[in-house]
Parts: C-alpha cells; structure tokens; sequence
C-alpha cells in the first residue's frame, strides 16, 4: 500500500442458528475491527433475520469508522457464512433446518439494501478458511477442517483453495459412515460419525455411563444430579479436572473421531487437519488418544505428513473466513 | 498443427503385479498405437523388471514407428503407472508389495536409459485420469474413481486435475473404514472397504453362501465342486446369468461399495463417480443396487449432482491415464 492507496476493509459475517456474529478486517487481514455478536432470533422469519444482519452489518461498519480513519467508500465487500446446503453462485440459501428457511435468497438481501458486493459460503467451510488464513492450519497447502458443535461440520482447503464439489456439498464429514449398521442418524443414513462424537452424542454417552456407575465421577454433582442437564462442555470441564468417568467418555469419542480422521488421511493426505468447536476444551485427553486411533488405523505416509490440531481461533473463525471467502469468490485469492 | 509441425507421440506403461502393458499415443489423444502387454515376472526383481519395461517401450516405439511416419524424436516423453505409495517428485517407488519392491528409483531407470522426460504417478490415479480424459468420466470437473480387483484402488481428479495429496497418498478408498469394528484389513485397519468388496472379498463371500446353499446355484458346477476356485468373475458371470445366489451376493457387496460410496458423495461431491476393473462385468446386478443403496445414504442434492458409471477402458485405462499424468506433470495440462 503506498501513501495515495487507502486501506481497504472487507466484513465478515458468521450467521448461526443462535448468533449472528460480524466484524471488519482490513482486506490484508492483519486487523479485525469490531467484532459483535446478537441473538439470530430465527422465529422472526427469513426476512426478518435478514434485516437483523443489515443493522448488525451497519454498526460493524459505524463503529469500524470509529476506530479508524475509513470512510465507508473505504468497505468494498461483506462475506457471509451461514449453514446450508447453499446455492453459492445465486446466492441462495437452500435448506436451514436451524432456521428455518428454504429457497431464501440471502446473498441478494444484503447486497441491495447495503450496495457492497457480496458473497455468500457454507459456515463450516467458512470456519476452515478462517482457521487456515490466520488460525491453527496457517500454511497448510491440503487441509481438513472439523468443527464439532451440535452437528459436526467440515470444510476442505485443497491446495491452497477451498474446495466446494459440483453443487456445494463437499465437506460433510459429519456425515461419512464409520459402522454401517450403526446408529441411525438424522440425516436419515446409519452410523455417521456425527451421531457418535458430535456433542449431543457426548452428552448421551456420559448420561448412560453415569446411570450405571455414578459414585465414582464428578459429573452428577455438577449437574446437581440432573442427568438431563449433562452437556459435552460439563464432560470436557470434568474430563480436564481429572475425573476418569469424564476421560473414559473422551476417550471413547476419540476413538469414533479418530476413525472418521483415518478415513480422510487415506483419501485426502492433507497436511493439516484442524479439530475446533467446544471439544478443543477437552484438550490432551481428546487430542492425545485421537492422534492415536489415527495413527493405529491411516496409512503411516499419511500419518506422518499430517498434524492433528485444536482450532485457535474460537468464535472468530466463522468471520475470519466469510472475509477469505468473499476474497477468493470476489477479489480472485486471499 | 500446422503442416509445418510433426505430430508428437507419448508413451504410456502400466505396471501390474501380474502384467506390464504399454502404448504409445498421439500427444493430442486421438490415437492409440502398439498398445501390447507382457507378463511383469516381479521374480527377476525390481532391475530385472525395470529391464523388462523398458523393452517393451523400445518394443512400442519401433511398433509405432511402423504405423505413422513418427521418427525417433517425436516421441517426447514417457508416463508410468506404477503401485504405490510413490515419491512422485523424485520418482520412487517405496513400497510396493505385490512386486516386493522398496525405494527403487524407477523414474530414473527408464529415464537414464530410454533418453526420454520420465514421469512417475500412483496406478490408480492413473486408471482414473484415463477414465476422465478418454472414457467414462470425460468432461467431468469433480471425479472419484475406484478400482476393483485383488484390492480396491482409487483415484481423484478435482477441479479437472489429479488430486495428489500432501504426499502422493491420496486417493486411498479402498482403506476407509465402514464398520470401525468390522473386519481386520491387511492395511492394519479394521472394517475398510476393501475386506467387503475387493474381487477376494466377494469369492470369499460366494464360498461361505454356497457351503450352506449349494442346490440353488450354478456356481458349484461351474467350479467342478471345488469352492476354492470361485472367483468374483465366476460369481459375476453367474449373476448375468440371471443365477439368484449369485445375484445376492453382487447385491451384498453392492450395499458395502454403497456405502463407501455415499461417503465419497458426502466429503467430495463428485459429478461422476466410475468404478472400474472386473467388477463391470457384474453390470446391472452390482450398479442398479449400488445406486439405490448410495441414494438411501447419501444427501440428496449430492446424488442428484452425480452419476455413478462403469469404466470404458479396461485393460487401456492405466495407459491412457499414464500419459494423461505425464502430460500433467511434463507438459502442464491434459
């Protein structure tokens, strides 16, 4: 940037089923301005979150005004992550079970009421950029990004670019079938990775391990003996205190996890795989017996070309990278 | 071409554990010339075999020669499929244990002796690219392919070129696991693919049905009464045949591959995804379940995005694919 060029800010917005969460960057990344977060509100309807993301959108930029000397000429674009299956070109989201929605067009919401450009990508695609621009996976060249919540996301950065497939679908790694008799899963196949190590399926597995053996763990005093109560952040809290119920838990999901990880070793080789949502809170007790289901179940090259890592930017990724988003979509590279 | 330039010839090889076949075609693909095959005879090891390829090359070029008005230096160069895993920068292969083979420099053997650019790429891969560039696959952008024999090969084209990984691992279907605590894999894995539905998989899976179910089928006559001699050729033939026991179990395999399958649908979203080797000649007995089984498994809009195909190529595929690669790697661009 020379003396006569003048920063330029690009605004990430991460839409969720329960916050709405947005920020501005410098479009060289190197300075995040802020950041906010509001309730998504989903029971006011797809027009109605639409108008609570432009008033978002509009303080980002008003307060990014504030702490710098930019003027809203200076704002070139807005990069939105929100969940799909989406319609990236028409800038359509499909299906949005969280939400509610179906066939909205969200992308063209936001671009005629604030006149910026605008593009729109998959959330969990989002928080892999994000973590692969300025978090855990930086400098990786073929990435695997696993995001474990309610659901378990995935985003994939080949080559250094992230990889959408033929209709915007790649990456539910959620969704590939570790036991295929197993469990039935919500998306209607069996056995998926995500109902056996997504967090609801952690909190299942501690209620029904506790129901049989509960003297010997910390967790029903937690939860003043409302087995109903138990989350996967009260199992990670516990797990990280010591307590070998809770560790035995962890263990167990990183031996399902670690088997869903192997299986993307084999077919993709990526040079990083990065682990974020809650569960990177269980830290060594899930990474270290994870690394080891991946090492006792890939091929050894694969193995030894890859790192398996916590995400690093919590909260923020999602943001970070619907800004390398519109980048790539919009500016042609990030 | 104008008049002034010659036509420039590539040559393909594709070395098997039980066969090297080898063909030169017209840098542009549009013809195919002396294609020929020899037994690999791995027991000379792996000089011994590098000897063999490269007369059989000598063997093609004067064969070609004879059929076109080609000298000696419009040959340009040579593209070699060859088992992995590879070392594809350096041009090793580094395990091979169908050949018994360990670190040999394979590139630089027939490079050093033919006088001609050499490139090395993973077989699989290569039966992959053929299928993309001349067969089944042309004009897909996202492909996976599989290949089914004695183990269960893959490859990925993404975004119209070779996926390779971070280093040269990927593509490894065959060894992604569909029941973590299924079967034991020669890999060391538990529950691949590959011990379901590789061509071993399936007689194994003929003669354990047959010892119970003998009367009803045609395969025991077809064996003489020897169970050991079943193969998945003789248990496909019987299945075109219209034989019922047979058709179940192309169908009881046709669920496995299915579900590997939706996996692949799931993570890559693919536009086309062909699977190759003997299996095809199960024909509408395999691919009619195996559609129906990935539909009940994977997201919709990702099989709606796709097509599941047999290969078009056999036997020609790896050569096809190996020239593919050399004019990818060598050339920069298929």
């Amino acid at each position: 940037m020379t003396s006569l060029e003048r920063q330029q800010y690009i605004i990430g917005v991460d839409l969720g089923g329960t916050n709405i969460v947005a920020g501005a960057m410098t479009a060289d990344g190197s300075r995040h301005l802020a950041m906010r977060s509001i309730p998504t509100n989903s029971s006011v309807g797809d027009e109605g979150v639409a108008e609570r993301m432009i008033a978002l959108i509009e303080g980002v930029i008003l307060d990014a005004m504030s702490e710098t000397d930019a003027t809203r000429t200076d704002f070139v674009g807005i990069g939105i992550g929100a969940p799909g299956p989406l319609d990236r070109e028409e800038g359509i989201v499909l299906v949005a079970p969280n939400l509610g929605w179906k066939d909205f067009p969200l992308r063209k919401r936001i671009q005629d009421r604030l006149k910026l450009p605008t593009t729109l990508d998959n959330d969990a695609n989002c928080a892999t950029f994000g973590e692969w621009w300025q978090g855990a996976a930086r400098g990786g060249k073929n990435v695997v990004g696993i995001t474990i919540g309610t659901g378990i996301g995935g985003g994939l950065i080949l080559n250094g670019a992230l990889y959408h497939g033929s209709s915007d679908m790649a990456g539910e790694i959620g969704h590939t079938t570790i036991d295929l008799n197993g469990r039935h899963c919500k998306c209607g196949n069996y056995g998926c990775l995500e109902a056996y190590a997504s967090a609801p399926a952690i909190a299942t597995r501690a209620c029904e391990v506790l129901v049989r053996e509960e003297g010997e763990s910390s967790i029903p005093a937690m939860v003043n003996g409302k087995f109903d109560d138990i989350t996967a952040q009260i199992v990670y809290d516990a797990a990280q205190a010591g307590d070998q119920i809770a560790n035995e838990i962890v263990r167990d999901t990183a031996k399902y996890l670690g088997a869903g990880v192997a299986n993307l070793l084999n077919i993709f080789n990526p040079d990083i795989v990065v682990v974020a949502g809650g569960v990177t809170a269980a830290g060594d007790a899930l990474f270290v017996p994870l690394r080891a289901e991946v090492r006792r179940r890939a091929f050894s090259p694969a193995v030894r070309a890859v790192k398996i890592v916590p995400g690093e930017l919590p909260g923020t990724a999602g943001v970070v990278g619907a800004v390398a988003s519109f980048k790539q979509q919009y500016l042609g590279g990030v």
